[in-house]
């Protein structure tokens, strides 16, 4: 079982030695070890992943825990350790436009997704398709109107507080969450935008770009901040179009990097890779 | 000896059939055969690649001419015919960083850009690197100041007119066109921007790009209007970059991607590849 | 209602005007014009997407019929008319890896394949996820082992035949077709190598591509014919891995370039894009 | 200035522990940490890139160095030091095709590349445009025939002594190297092939692709050895092809990724950042 152990705190010597023998002094060895120090603030990042030596029955948890709280005031840091045994819990919202959806529950099921979805929500009521997918995920329907928006946002806390949600993934979900929601989930709800941020912010993407003439469409995955299209960025990718391309046109081609961009960012995330750095993100890659 | 014909037109049924059907009639064989009709407008562009069949001494120049300038009458065309021979007299404009105009001059010396470059024009002097690079290449220095401005464009214009230049490539040429001779020179003076357009406009994209946490960066290459950074996109890459990258190394793994981007854009102008289409082009590309 | 014209001929003068000639006579207006010719062999290839002027009404689709047979035996051309109404009877074929087919079927769904599934046929029984992405198509489960190899090759031909199949692609079928089989489906059975062929072909090739240190890996779309993994390329891509990429690594990441690779090959090949050129393929991509 | 230690060992618990505490008590602090394991062999691969705390004065290189020498007998490991000072003194070898040659002195010139290179060799006399690129560096002919293989060999192997050599970049060099030579040069030496390998070696590789009819082309960057193009593959691209290329577009095509490969292998030699890992490499990118 390995175990993966984040933090950022201020950078100075001799952390690496601290943490990589605090691990050595609890009977682990370290299978992946990314650091980053943000020249700009001094930040560092730092993503450890370590199993027991001789097995899990080694691993003294309650003293390595001990170990880590003590390094952790020691440097000021920030941190997490994620025992690889507690998926999270993840609600995955949609509008009409399902694909990016499909597409996280079959990777869900093949394996490469290390989740447990909790619900799907919508504010649309359980297309066929969508039926056929969710196996014995439950479907919540939260209609939603202009007037309506304030309650059906508090039907929507109540429900990720109930099922002790971890993670919102707003997979082409297209309503915009009120900033109070949204500082509410921060670090804990991804967005897919269907175009290369900062570029065709806003509504009707791929008519923006296709209006503009770009040679290349993009999709972006970040996390949700008040500040709409503005949060950190996660995962972006491009996918080439030319004049021959209609709207039509790039709104298929762009369904497959949607799909490519946010289940990479959803699978950094399920796994520890993304670290916040203000309104950036460190992502140490698999 | 291929020649190429590109038109531009209101569509129309039975525009394929008179232009291929002159060309057979003329002894012409087709080689290369593309056309595009923008659904918004109902513009028809078009490209021909032909020769002569049994050579060159078949090519019935005269009574060709004649009926490509009745058939350009009865479909209200815009047309050229580019008859292989002559090239293109291009002046490279360039600045401090000289990458993207060795690039073009090794590829010119290569075989790979069919064109006579007539000058170099830069606002500064001209460094050894760039010294060796010219050959037999006049190196116009033009300094400029916020005063100079006029004085110097008038210079500029003058010379650019004394060598009958047919295009003027801003191979990351640091200063701003006026809007007038932005305006005189439409459709032949194609500018490197080392961001991927509409992102990050201006000035230090690559810093912008930093600041902004992007996981790509790119360049365009563009037709230059009046307004900067606005102009028809002919071409744009992108290239990966994480958090751990410096704004010094994304200005270098960005000198990759402009000199491979702006390369592309010249040749698909010289090969007559691209054709204006408003604010955006339309590229049959090679 | 668009309509789709393919043909090869031996290259000469006059065909692209023969052929727009005819079709503006008999009051078509071209949308797509694509036309090649090899080099080595001086054949001919060409795609022609029409529609009637004024609608569908005005087709007359008999006597444009008659002309484009005459053309045929004047230029001694291999041609197919395809109406864009009847859609192509597809059967696909799975083994234990769904993930193909699943992609295909999604696709089929939101309108991306134009495309009759007949059947799915399968050496294995139907997995529950494979149930769940059937709708109505029905599953024909056709066993075999190394003793019944020619019996259920039988079976399956009858199976094609009753069906008036018009395409299969193995999906990840990992039975090898005899060379029979694969004779009498020439160029109407598409399968995926999960490598960047002619690299790693037979079994287990991301295995072989870790064993080689390769720093990328890749997936090939191509045409069934008795030689294994030797057949026309339709469409390739790759994907950058690392030396920290298990073979279980490759796998996933191979996924997303074999569902990529495979669906754009089929979507090539339903709509008239892929014309055979002996062992290659011209490709008029969309 | 940074210091960059390279090293590698079989894995067992502790060592990042052992180097990070040991830098640590000489007054280093870590800039970068990599480290990777075989997961079949066991080996651990380490790159550590470090600096002085307060700055060179405080590198007591003396003690820093015997600790090291220590640790590598502990761990049994084999280990370098690069101080960042001392540039690799690098010759440069190029037949007549000098793309790949102009782009690393260009890249040089510019401060992508930390290196000395102390020769240009080729078995061609100067061209004037090679003649150009030189600078100080001096250019050596080493005229070949089959009969005087042996005896050029032995010219370039005193010239390779005399020059102190640290690495020989083969950049389009088109004589095979024989088993001896290629072994004495063993971790030092970098060819370009222009195919994706293992996919065409030999002779002409675009017309072998061309031939294949695949739809990308590629380039290899792999450290020599005595079986030709068998050698550990350091980085490898590819650029989209299509039947409308003919092996001369193929050839245009492959300049700019053989430059793009072969620039980005040496400069992650240079920078310490690739591991020989039996037949294959361990990359740190940057």
């Amino acid at each position: 079982m390995t175990h993966t152990l984040t933090l950022t705190c201020a950078g100075r010597p001799g952390i690496v030695a601290a943490y990589s023998g605090a691990l050595f002094a609890h009977g682990q060895t370290i299978d992946e070890f990314d650091q980053h120090e943000d020249p700009g603030t001094g930040r560092l990042f730092m993503r450890v992943a370590f199993h027991a030596v001789g097995g899990d029955a080694a691993m003294t948890a309650g003293s390595l825990s001990t170990a880590l709280r003590e390094l952790g005031v020691q440097f000021g840091a920030r941190w997490s350790l994620n025992d690889g045994r507690t998926k999270r819990r993840v609600v995955l919202m949609v509008s009409k436009f399902d694909h990016c959806l499909a597409d996280l529950l079959y990777r869900w099921r093949l394996g490469e997704l290390p989740m447990t979805p909790v619900a799907i929500v919508s504010n649309h009521p359980c297309s066929p398709t969508i039926a056929g997918l969710l196996g014995d995920i439950p479907y919540h329907h939260l209609p939603v109107t202009r007037d309506t928006r304030a309650a059906q946002e508090d039907r929507l806390r109540a429900l990720l507080s109930m099922l002790a949600c971890d993670l919102v993934v707003l997979a082409r979900y297209m309503q915009v969450l009120s900033d109070q929601l949204a500082h509410e989930l921060t670090g804990r709800c991804i967005n897919i935008h269907h175009s290369f941020l900062p570029s065709f912010k806003g509504a009707r993407p791929y008519h923006q770009a296709q209006a503009r003439g770009v040679k290349l469409i993009g999709a972006t995955a970040h996390y949700v901040t008040g500040d709409l299209d503005e949060g950190p960025i996660i995962e972006q990718d491009v996918e080439r179009i030319s004049h021959a391309d209609s709207p039509d046109d790039l709104i298929r081609k762009g369904r497959d990097v949607e799909r490519r961009v946010l289940s990479r960012a959803v699978r950094y995330h399920l796994t520890d890779r993304v670290l916040l750095d203000g309104v950036r993100t460190v992502v140490f890659p698999d």
